[in-house]
């Protein structure tokens, strides 16, 4: 028997309630396989602060690297200033464990409500950079509250950190339909624009059988309503990706489904596995999220962990539960159930 | 007869072939109404910078100040390196006539074909900022070419210039629907989205007749999409501003039909008038582009130039040319006409 050992962090709002559903599929999927997991829990997010002050304490993180992956839920809740647990928890362990490849798929399953009136075929992958741009924390204001105030946001970009991320996607792309689209805005953003383009356009020539296209920020958004199917695989920066991931949520029915892997895929840090959705504060309590997001983070978890059977088996359940719910809505009975009902249906099924 | 004095920019692409539909609507709204238009068509982009390798020198500047407005068609070419035209022609028009206020409405007009299954009432307008952010050109790299590169993009954000565009786009509330809506990333870009907000607070304060409220960028993407008839007036930075204002065009029926005002309101200096779509290069020279957008910006800016009858007139036309559009499109026998035909067919109508 092999343990795989998961660091468990629900965090605020609805972590709290995706996260067990999570762990009980991934007991599911590893069950009879030789491996098992055992779960450290966390108590990191608003309740801690507001009790210590602390966001993430060196000791936090030293206990946290001792783990093989990290299972989070969800960060953020109005009670805490903006930006304090984002960046000093959330960000703090994308930047401190060196997550540089933040994975985030999109897929459309038939007869799942979408606001689009023809969604297509939509199975893209985003390869969002973690660990530079505009999210590097780098800037400040000076003369705050007065009528002088001047307030910078820097957006840091290395060949380093470009190039990692980069050769990541197209590796991923030569796995899946060899299209990688690159999305920036390399027509104002110059400095940063074209050094993207540039090494894009260098690792590209070590893929001839990638296919290379480029994409502004603003269109991009356009064709993710208008034709999201041309996207196979896009790899773009921390903020860009952000952005996209949301909308891309939105057009494939929500991003109640849409899973992340934050990828440190040196292996030298565990990587962390989180759903695109946040604390939702609004629903929080109410047993009614939906843990679709954190079980396919589960899956991504272990797809990245080498455990590609389990992995498929949860994705397949995921498939199936998604074809169970659209049923139910064409027959005019769409399905109410608590986040629990969710988890308990999608882990029946793996 | 008081005459109004136009700089004409038609500019790259499919710029060329919609500005003489917008001035043909313009020359029509202005009939009988005792004030006239004289035009000074300016020779930039891709061609004078080819032949001189000018974008915009101080001498074309002073030309161009001398005029009531300018109508501009688009910017931007393949054979230009990327930024060359964007941050020497368009760019430094906005910034050097302090073009503070981008503003952006977005109308979605029944019967229009949209990617959403059911768009609803859609009626916002976008208050972008247009001289800060990271658009002010301030950042630059280090070891260029080498795996030692660095590149920075600063976004730089003053109380200055924010709180005179959310002074606008407060009053512009005021006007419409009151509601007004901030976009920004403040869990993240702490400094610069601080700013942002506490300038939005203390201004509201004088506006407590409109209701305001928040959003992050990624989740504003999301709400477009699958709820775009909660907005009234957005205010946002300049580059949320270019990207929301793409998506907004997609859903209200594409980019071809939403125009842009880049405003002065303090008159200093003459104020900007330009389709949101760029110089669509596959399709330029066809004659297939939809001036519609051009003719709207036509609008605009008579409204801005006082001349509320006229623009009045324009934009009815525009509305009742795209109910034509819509009995068309429902008869299934969709209008397929040039640039010429459109413009004329509105033209007729104004
Ligand atoms: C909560 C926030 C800091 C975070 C981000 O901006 O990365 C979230 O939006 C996400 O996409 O994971
Ligand atoms: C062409 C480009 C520089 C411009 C911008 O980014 O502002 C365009 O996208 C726009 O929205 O007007």
């Amino acid at each position: 028997m092999t343990t795989l050992n998961i660091a468990v962090i629900p965090g605020d709002g609805i972590g709290q309630e995706v996260v067990p559903e999570a762990l009980k599929a991934l007991a599911r999927a590893l069950e009879g396989t030789g491996t098992d997991i055992a779960t450290t829990h966390f108590d990191l997010g608003a309740r801690r602060w507001h009790r210590t002050g602390e966001t993430l304490t060196e000791a936090d993180l030293a206990r946290i690297k001792a783990h093989d992956a990290i299972l989070l839920g969800a960060v953020g809740d109005p009670s805490v200033p903006s930006g304090v647990l984002e960046r000093g928890l959330l960000l703090r362990l994308r930047f401190a464990l060196d997550h540089y490849v933040n994975l985030r798929p999109s897929k459309y399953y038939d007869g799942v409500p979408t606001p689009l009136a023809d969604p297509g075929d939509i199975d893209f992958v985003v390869v969002r950079e973690g660990t530079e741009g505009l999210y590097a924390g780098n800037g400040g204001a000076l003369r705050v509250g007065t009528p002088h105030e001047i307030a910078t946001e820097v957006s840091v970009n290395t060949a380093y950190g470009v190039e990692r991320v980069v050769r990541y996607a197209f590796a991923l792309a030569r796995k899946r339909r060899k299209r990688l689209t690159l999305v920036h805005k390399h027509n104002v953003l110059v400095n940063a624009g074209h050094l993207w383009r540039r090494i894009v356009e260098s690792v590209g020539r070590e893929y001839p059988d990638v296919e290379t296209g480029y994409c502004h920020i603003d269109a991009a958004t356009i064709h993710m309503v208008t034709d999201p199917g041309r996207f196979d695989v896009i790899v773009t920066d921390n903020l860009f990706g952000d952005i996209l991931t949301d909308e891309a949520g939105a057009v494939t029915g929500g991003i109640g489904l849409s899973a992340s892997g934050n990828l440190n895929p040196s292996g030298e840090f565990p990587s962390m596995f989180e759903p695109v959705h946040g604390s939702a504060p609004d629903i929080a309590g109410q047993g009614k999220a939906d843990p679709t997001a954190a079980i396919a983070s589960v899956a991504l978890m272990l797809d990245f962990l080498g455990h590609g059977g389990p992995a498929g088996r949860v994705e397949a359940a995921i498939a199936r539960d998604m074809a169970a719910r659209a049923e139910a809505n064409r027959a005019g009975e769409p399905l109410a159930r608590t986040t629990e009902q969710t988890g308990d249906a999608i882990t029946a099924l793996i």
